[in-house]
């Protein structure tokens, strides 16, 4: 018997395409336990709380939320609002007021914090809420994780764009630079490297933010890839930065625009134009293409892992297992189990290993060239891309003697 | 028994996600007909003839033609080189040394050109060439076709970015523009419509470049979708321009690139970073973003029409079928059967309809406001989409009556 018979679920920061997924595992599940009347989703996240912006997912069928699983970004909606106290007394007004005695919000490490604030506060007014964070991110960037649901499906997406995108450069060569998201960590820059499926595939080049950008060392590789296979195709993190942190996005940016949480907004096609730019005039290469990728990576209605997928559901589902038989406020972490055979478990993690950390990528996933993964990476990564991920088909290209230039 | 023993195939210009099924099309299809002993594939178009980078593709198993026919971008490479008089004699040359009495050329309008120059040149040297046109083209701009191959990919690819794009921006509310491939023709652009499943579904607004770009109406038009449904989802084609056709993304540039076929360069992030920066400043709204779907749009492994695939598969079959029993040059069309049940013939339509033409969206397709498709539209390219199109799933949202605003 639950502690509690209402639980209230909220969806934080940037979606994913599997968000959903925990979603529904939080609301599918709260069904098998007794004493639990009531599954409350407040609209945009804490926003939504604040102003009792709530939907009644009891009253939502088994199938629609089936149908929402499966369907890309937060469909409670979200916020970027990182609460102060005056906005965490707001917010127990609200739970109190509705009976609320379990709150879940399912967001990356910006969230996490977020519960971490709303739980002290609960704590330090002795009001008895349980207040569990379940994680999502594409940025891959929580701590005590092996990795975080969204991940897996923008790494797939990545793979499979940079698959396209050297296939298309090996027919018309020159360069092709690609801007991945990642501010601070370069797990998603670096999954673009299982585009690789036979020798000289690209991506040849790969910057991560956690390896200082230099313009003169990037350049002479690019030349020293056309050089070897007459073309290049580069991965680049939007966050790579010079030795001093600061970001290359925003060396020759005007206005520097920021969001409510302090972070630079990197988005835009800058950094591809300024980096093609540099390629074009330093190099004097003529074919130089830059592409963004933008919101499609994150939310694009058709790529997704099934292992992310049946990972999401499990942490949702998780949060409420803890919530009901434990005494414990947290964070439902993928840890990855030992050995050959992939596979995780998902144990109740402090709220403060997570909150407000960032992780980067291991050293011993990048290679010592600074621009390149290791195989560690890789094996690490490629359970997570789950089934049918495809794989180029190949012309073995018997060539023809030639006959006039013989 | 066919005229000629020799067919050598090429592919030209842009790659799509099925121009690959043409080759194999071409190359499965002529194993059926007796006196064809041989299929060459030219390497990098045009290049690889004079060059004689000749493939046998002849000794490729039917297994490999199958697996290349799935995979993105031109498996032969392609060119951008649209011959010359001057260059045409050095194709002669490569194709009488080889025995070649078929030229088969996939490509786009530039490359429809490319065989128009080349059957003339044969005629007018009196070598006997059997010369057709396999058209491909995600612009979907080919006079005499309802529809191109690669088109009912790209345009799939566009819908489901849109409604991930859609429901992201749903989530976290603002302004999101995304610029879509397009020089001339808004076929692509539009096809971003099909993203709307729901009442205020966007893309609400969609700007191709058959309709005059104007600066104030775009903006009067963005400022009343925010009034209306709290955020706006825009699509614009790359090529848009102003009433004196000057394209919108070179009006702020300061250098213009050119293709060799004297097209001008629009891609990089420059006419998203454009638009987006004057919805800020004159709109005065914070959360804005652009996107360039760039490359994506045209290579990504991972979305496919099957429609587009059996069409592509079939213009590269009965190219082989009108060479061997005709006695005619041309280019295999795409023409829809009338009447409520889909399906296409593929007559073969003399070169001159098509090369160096372009076809536009109708007026019927445009909405009379300029910045909509019409349901004819619509009509015109859901059955190209093809199997299995995702549909979101959506939360009724029953909302829990409010205690402390009441």
């Amino acid at each position: 018997m639950a502690a509690f018979s209402k639980i209230l679920v909220a969806q934080g920061g940037g979606p994913t395409v599997v968000i959903n997924q925990s979603l529904a595992g939080v609301a599918l599940e709260a069904r098998k336990h007794a004493g639990i009347g009531q599954v409350y989703g407040a609209l945009h996240g804490v926003r939504g709380i604040v102003n009792e912006d709530f939907v009644d997912l009891s009253r939502e069928s088994a199938e629609t939320l089936e149908a929402v699983a499966a369907t890309p970004s937060s469909a409670l909606g979200s916020t970027r609002d990182k609460p102060d106290e005056k906005y965490c007394q707001a917010i127990f007004r609200s739970l109190k007021a509705h009976g609320i005695g379990c709150f879940l919000y399912i967001g990356g490490n910006d969230s996490s914090d977020t519960v971490r604030i709303v739980a002290e506060q609960a704590r330090a007014e002795n009001y008895a809420l349980r207040c569990l964070h379940i994680p999502k991110t594409i940025d891959n960037d929580l701590m005590a994780n092996d990795h975080t649901p969204g991940f897996p499906s923008a790494a797939r997406f990545i793979a499979q764009a940079f698959m396209g995108a050297d296939l298309d450069n090996r027919s018309l060569p020159g360069v092709y630079l690609g801007v991945v998201m990642g501010r601070h960590a370069g797990f998603l820059t670096a999954a673009s490297t299982l585009a690789r499926t036979a020798a000289g595939d690209g991506p040849h080049l790969i910057y991560v933010p956690e390896r200082a950008f230099d313009f003169d060392a990037f350049l002479s590789s690019v030349k020293a890839n056309m050089d070897r296979h007459g073309r290049c195709v580069i991965a680049v993190s939007e966050g790579i930065a010079d030795a001093n942190h600061t970001p290359i996005a925003t060396k020759l940016a005007t206005h520097v625009e920021k969001d409510p949480h302090g972070n630079v907004e990197l988005g835009g096609g800058a950094l591809a134009d300024l980096l093609t730019k540099q390629i074009k005039e330093k190099l004097g290469l003529k074919r130089v293409r830059g592409d963004t990728f933008g919101y499609v990576q994150r939310s694009f209605f058709g790529c997704v892992s099934d292992v992310d997928q049946r990972e999401a559901r499990a942490v949702g589902k998780m949060a409420v297992r803890y919530a009901v038989a434990g005494d414990r406020d947290g964070s439902v972490a993928i840890v990855r189990r030992p050995g050959p055979v992939y596979g995780v478990d998902h144990p109740l993690v402090a709220l403060t290993e997570i909150a407000g950390k960032t992780r980067t990528m291991p050293d011993a996933f990048i290679a010592a060239s600074g621009n390149d993964v290791t195989d560690a990476f890789r094996d690490y990564l490629m359970p997570l891309l789950g089934r049918d991920v495809p794989v180029p088909g190949r012309l073995k290209n018997d060539m023809v003697p030639k006959i006039l230039q013989e």
